[in-house]
This record gives C-alpha cells, structure tokens and sequence, in this order.
C-alpha cells in the first residue's frame, strides 16, 4: 500500500472541479495535498475555504500565481504589488505555505529583457516584508525558456537561486522538472539549493513531440524525464517537502474524467513520492 | 544603400527554391550568402553546385546540418559518423567554413540526458580529425531548450562554449539569437567566446505568442528580441563574421512567395548587418 502523505495534485490538472469538488474528489482518493488557484478562490469566503480544506485532511502547499508585476506602467505596477500583497494574505488564510511566483515576461512593447529581470527583481524585494509578515513564502518558479517573452522572464535555476539568496528569509525555490529537466545546470542547483529552499517539488513530463508550447505537459511516465533520478537526488540531499503533480493538458488530460486523471496521477506518481524510498532505489 | 557584404540567406528560409533557384533569386536582390541544407546538394554535382555558387558571388557560411548521432544501437552511431565525415567533404566542395552539429536529443526510449549529452561529446571528438582534415569547421549550435529532447541535446551556449575549449582547432560556435535569447548567460558567453570562436551569427525573432514549438519562428522585428544590443555587442568584442536570417515557419513564410520573403529579410536585416555600423549606433 502505496503512502502519499508527501503527494499532492496541482488543482490546475483538474480544472473543471471548483475548489469544493477538487479537494472532496483528491481526499476521497487518497491524495494528502492540494496545490490552489486563486481564480477558484474567487467569490468564496477564505475562512471557509480553509475549513473545507482542513475538514478534508489536506495540506496546501502553495497557491498559484502571483500577479504579473512586468508592467511598464508604473501605477499598474504598484497595483499589481497590492494585488500580491492580497494574494499574500489568502495563501496564508487557506494554509498554503507558499505563492508561486510567475511575474510575466516583457511588459507589452518591450525587448528590454534584463531589464524585465530587474523589474520583477525590485517586485520581489517590494513584496518580501509582507509575505514575511503573513508567514507565506515567496516562491520563485523558474519557468521553461519558452515562457520567457509571455509568462515569465525568471527561467533558469540558478538565477532563482541567486535570487532567492539575495532575498533571504521569507523565500524559496519551486522546481518544477518539466520547466528545468533540459537544463544541465539543474541538478548541481538542486545539490546547492539544499533541502531548505526548495520549498515544493512538482512533477510533469515532457511529451514528444510537444504539440502545444502552453497545455501539451504530459503524465508522469509518458515523456522523457527521469523521475527516478531525480528522486533519488532529493533524497540525497534530505529533501522531505511536498511533490505536487501539475499538467496543463487541454490536448488530453483536461478533457478525461476528473476521477480519471486523478486516478492514474496516484498510480504513475506512487514510485517518486512515497515518505522514503527503499534503499536498494535509492543507493 | 545599405551594404550587405555580410549578410547571408539561410536556405531553409526559402524552402520551395531548389538550390540553382536559391542561389539565383538571392544574388539578384543583393544577398551575398547562403546558408545551404543538405537535402538540396542531393543528386546534384557537388563540384557543379560548387561553381553555381561560386559563379554567383555568394559566400557560404555554413553547411547544415550534422545527421543525428544520438542512436543508442553502435553500428547506427557509427553510421551516423560516416555520414557526418561526408557531410564535412560536402562543406569543403561547396566552399562551405562550417557544418552546423545538431546532434539530436535522446534516443529512442531513452530518458538519460546527460548521457546523450556525453555520447554527443564522444562523437565531436570522433569527428574531429576528419574535420580539421577537411578544413571545415564543426559548428556547434546551441538549440533552444525546448528541443532537447527530440533535436538536440547541445541547450546553452555556455555548455557549447566549454565543449569548443575542449576540442580547439576546427570547432566553434554557431550563434543563434532565437535559440539563446532567454538565457541570462548569453551575451557573458558571446563575450567569453570572443570574436574567433564565433563562426556565424543567426537571425530569426521570438513571437509571441508562439504557435508550433518547431515552425513559427519569426521575421526580424516581428518578435521581442532585441537584435541592436547584440549588434552592439558583437561590435564590442570585435565579430566580423556572417550575419544570416534563418526562418523556420510554416505558418508564414514558407507559405509566401519567396521573393517577398528575401526582399522583407533584406529590409529588415539591414539595420544589423552592415560591414560597420555608425558609431552613434554602435555607443
């Protein structure tokens, strides 16, 4: 009997559930945690989305996204600022430990992309007293490449990194292997990130051929990477945080079933998340 | 009037031109290179394609590309070394400097990225000698990331720059600015590698959105990269090598008629390629 007190499903894998269905239909499974969203928050009452939560025996280990903060208008900047501080505050009202942090990429118009780096950079320092006074984690996310123009301009490990030793305490790192598998700079960052600033680990494959650059991410098993290696890695370095599966799939898993996707999202997650591995696996 | 000495075409922008039509259409709009593909030398006299060219007054910065050596089966990989020394005899008979190495991602089957990488590696080495024989040189092209898997495992420039200081004579870089345009890395590597170790420099633009991971790549000035910073800076560090715009996209301009493609290329590149740029613009 599989333990996945570690696992949780990214509540985008099933986005035709709102916050109530998702988690009755993820504790009824056996998943232990859910990764929000703040659209499914909206027009719900925090405190009771907590308990609902809660009730279920659910962790929350993070709440997605930020808000865009690559703005080149600067009172649409501040706003945005405000509207992380709120977001801020519902992570820390619903229990999640952490929000991902996905700033945009270039502002509309702009091919300054250092200086979009810079911007989100100065966001990042912005909002760190307020996420420190809420308790909730700034995550920062390094997203693939190809995100960099439209989702966001923090793509690489090491740069988050950087960051995220600069800011110091109140933030931490967000892997996500699909976003970072190619990068061979990824597990040296891993090894020098350590177990305490990797704050959540998600799991989703790379499909080839890719057919869509935004929703064509694949199950856990049905691409490329080496979950098993990268487990092993986590393990090496004392990692004992969440792993949260998260596929965007509107070519696939967003049309199944939701009881489906979540189904097989358990079976091809239980060798990478169970509590420890044997050690004959992780010799 | 602009003066496009180093401006080169690279074939694959134009695809439905046969190379004799290629060579014909660019020299009469004042292109003065091609890039050439390999499948347009098949079944025709390399000395005679050679003279076409020649005849023309068209240089040849590159040849692309390398056939894939990422095989796990040997006999396959070994192959795949023989079709490169040959393809490296067909650089040297078209007048060719560089044969471009892409080198394909994983095998088959295979989930070992850093393994593909070492037998990639191995095979640069392996080619090596037959290269600096055929005074052609091995161009290794970083590839965006999201083709690691599926074209080539060779993803940042700061990985291919360490493979040429490993491999010395009859290596270097082919600079592509859409495959390395995210990366925080890249103008510090243009600067590491210096003027030498850059063979050719390629022009395409990043779209947003991007709408086929492999065939909507964009015109210059159509997308978000910054092309006037890396005028700059290659400028600084002294490249005077080939400039050549290389479009992938099916979604547009394969569809065109071609003259229109190579005069919009001309249009749209003049502002990058000239022999030496004002020096207000390059401060």
């Amino acid at each position: 009997m599989s333990d996945f007190s570690r696992f949780a499903i990214n509540q985008i894998t099933t986005p035709q559930l709102d916050l109530a269905a998702a988690v009755e239909a993820y504790a009824r499974q056996g998943v232990r945690g859910i990764g929000v969203w703040n659209q499914y928050l909206e027009g719900l009452d925090l405190g009771q989305a907590a308990r609902m939560i809660r009730d279920a025996g659910l962790f929350v280990p993070c709440l997605c996204t930020s808000a865009w903060v690559n703005l080149a208008d600067r009172s649409a900047y501040e706003a945005a600022l405000e509207e992380n501080r709120r977001r801020l505050d519902a992570a820390h009202a619903i229990g999640a430990t952490t929000l991902v942090m996905v700033p945009g990429g270039l502002a509309t118009g702009e091919k300054d992309l250092p200086g979009a780096r810079r911007r989100v950079e100065d966001a990042l320092h912005a909002l760190l007293p307020h996420a420190r006074a809420a308790g909730v984690m700034l995550g920062l996310e390094p997203l693939h490449p190809m995100y960099a123009a439209d989702r966001s301009c923090l793509n690489t490990f090491r740069h988050c990194l950087e960051l995220v030793e600069e800011l110091g305490v109140g933030s931490g790192i967000v892997a996500d292997v699909y976003h970072c598998w190619w990068d061979p700079d990824f597990p040296i960052g891993l090894r020098a990130a350590g177990r305490d600033k990797i704050l959540t680990f998600h799991l989703c494959d790379w499909l080839v051929p890719t057919r869509d650059v935004y929703q064509d991410r694949g199950m856990v098993g049905d691409g490329v990477i080496d979950f098993a290696f990268y487990r092993r890695l986590l393990d090496e370095i004392g990692y004992d945080g969440p792993f949260e599966i998260e596929l965007f799939s509107k070519l696939d898993w967003w049309q199944r079933d939701a009881g489906e996707t979540i189904r097989i999202s358990l079976e091809r997650c239980a060798p990478f998340v169970a509590p420890r591995l044997p050690a004959a696996t992780a010799s």
